[in-house]
């Protein structure tokens, strides 16, 4: 698959095995022999960085690993420092590649410190988790949060390749798999009526984690992520879509502290308040509210959150958030699937109780 | 004068008494009244705030100040980690922009703040050094310092506005007005043989600061740099033309730990480094090197380290530095004023005997 790009066109490879053919994907993109920096963290590297390393150095590569502990606190300045010192040590100058393997936090970490190490080297995405897979390891959006906020530092800075190996699904541990199924459920509203429909049907395949299901799942889900980023590479309009479920989504994630809700679990509170909301505002079938709360149900997904939250609490946070535009909030809401609609004039009074019915 | 870039064309205005009118230009510039986010530095702040802020304020700008300490130092990601404080605490939200008061030290570091709040927001350089007016807030380039080496993280992010208030040179001290001149006459060497006969003869009027002759030089040389970006914004390379006299340079300022020697100082040294090396390989016409070593004494830079280096420490430094391809230092030679070559395959032997000629 081909993401055309003004600046950064780059394939995105889905399949099995893929990191055992690193070395030649590499070489493809362009990227020739020489030094290479992985990083990647503490859970995935034991599992994955062999047979990578063993591909990279059949291949002529030099690859020198750092491993970060597994866990969103990693998304600090302080990884980034520890990275910018690793690069520094392992001699990786201008044009050598730097290959994120990992998930999410491991992407958007090392993404950053390839965006900014001298002024940006050559990222490879190599996402071992679903959400990355699906989601953050393409689009170029790469960053870190700070204490009082989720991704409040960051780049755009397009991967040279995102090499997305199905593989590495069967090691995700049930949670961290059902988490990523959110955002594969958020591309089935937004943008693929079929999608949705497939996972309504083939849901126990997908718990089961069937190769051949996932493979075509996470394709079509590159497929439109890549679309719509294609469209809007630097989120000036039609990317904000993708934020359906986010806006509720982060605050949810960020009240109680990170970690206690995972990024999925948190979305999928988020699109159900999405679509309550849309229902509210006589915008969203109250028949797809229902369907959406069903999948969700059955994919293993939170449809409220497991602790109750202040409304104030969480509309402070919301407007601290970047899905602000002077000074309202913007919600992305659905029309019918895969027709979604930016709002930005919400009556206070139904998202509190929208809040209230998904965080009461 | 307009800058042509393929994504952010931006004006570079020269002129006396801008900040003066600071309010006028923001708004020219497309940047709406409502909140702007300025980052300055002791020394600066004091001098020069007042008349921005009010400004900004008459024309219904809500300004909040950050105050950085003055000098290099501040140029670490412990200052980043500041500023997004800051910009968090003042509530800077995606569009707002980001106002670099200051010299070099401020753009830079300012500058990667605003390239990586909330993924890039909008940045006004208004340089009140000589180096910062007519090198640093051109161009992009921004970022920090990492305790072993200059300017090794950082970003491209072009300032939607460069505002460049001549007045502001009146209050520089004479090492820092000295240092920045050594700019100016690099220009002079890589693209303009008029302009350096002109600092040849004006350099008495230069060094009394005459502000008719500085506005034209600053304008030659914001015309030059900004050319060159235009043809190559991402440093791949005709730009790389702007580090004549850097590659040695920047050894310099590093090897005794920077701030011994002011950049420009490194610079007029490196580029007496350059000019030799280019006699040496018979391209430098050695009368040009005489009448370089000339006007850097005339305008009061140093043509010598004043401290003694080993050649292997800074054939080290150089190594780690970006100035890198493949292994190999990359030189940026002279072969007449206006004419330069770029050297990849520098003999040691000859390159020792140069370092021995200026730390030696």
């Amino acid at each position: 698959m081909r993401v055309e790009l003004a600046e950064a066109s780059h394939d995105i490879l889905v399949g099995q095995g893929l990191l055992d053919r690193a070395g030649e994907l590499l070489q493809q993109a362009g990227l020739a022999p020489g030094n290479v920096a992985v990083v990647t963290d503490e859970n995935v590297g034991p599992l994955h960085a062999p047979r990578l390393l063993g591909s990279l150095e059949g291949s002529g590569y030099d690859a020198v690993v750092h491993t970060l502990p597994a866990g969103e606190e990693t998304k600090s300045l302080d990884t980034i420092r520890g990275i910018y010192e690793f690069l520094l040590t392992a001699g990786i100058e201008r044009g050598r590649p730097l290959m994120a393997l990992g998930g999410g936090v491991v992407g958007d970490a090392a993404g950053f410190a390839a965006a900014t190490w001298l002024r940006g080297i050559p990222l490879v995405q190599a996402g071992t988790s679903l959400l990355a897979q699906v989601d953050s390891s393409i689009g170029g959006k790469v960053g870190i949060n700070l204490p009082r906020g989720k991704n409040l530092a960051g780049a755009f800075h397009q991967p040279r390749l995102v090499v997305s190996d199905v593989t590495t699904l069967e090691t995700l541990d049930d949670d961290e798999f059902r988490s990523g199924l959110a955002e594969v459920v958020k591309y089935g509203v937004i943008r693929d009526g079929a999608l949705f429909a497939r996972l309504e049907v083939d849901h126990e395949k997908i718990l089961a984690r069937d190769v051949a299901t996932l493979t075509d799942i996470i394709e079509a889900c590159s497929r439109i992520k890549s679309k719509v980023v294609a469209g809007d590479e630097r989120e000036g309009g039609a990317r904000k879509i993708l934020n359906f479920g986010h806006t509720v989504g982060h605050a949810l994630e960020a009240v109680r502290g990170y970690g206690v809700l995972r990024h999925g679990e948190a979305v999928a509170i988020g699109m159900m308040a999405a679509a309550r909301l849309g229902r509210d505002l006589a915008l969203t079938d109250p028949i797809l509210l229902q369907r959406l709360e069903k999948l969700l149900v059955r994919l293993g997904l939170p449809i409220r959150a497991p602790f109750r939250a202040e409304v104030e609490e969480l509309t402070s946070l919301m407007a601290r958030d970047k899905k602000v535009e002077k000074g309202n909030l913007v919600f992305v809401l659905v029309r019918a699937l895969g027709q979604v609609e930016i709002v930005r004039d919400v009556d206070p009074a139904r998202l509190s109780s929208v809040l209230e019915s998904v965080a009461g």
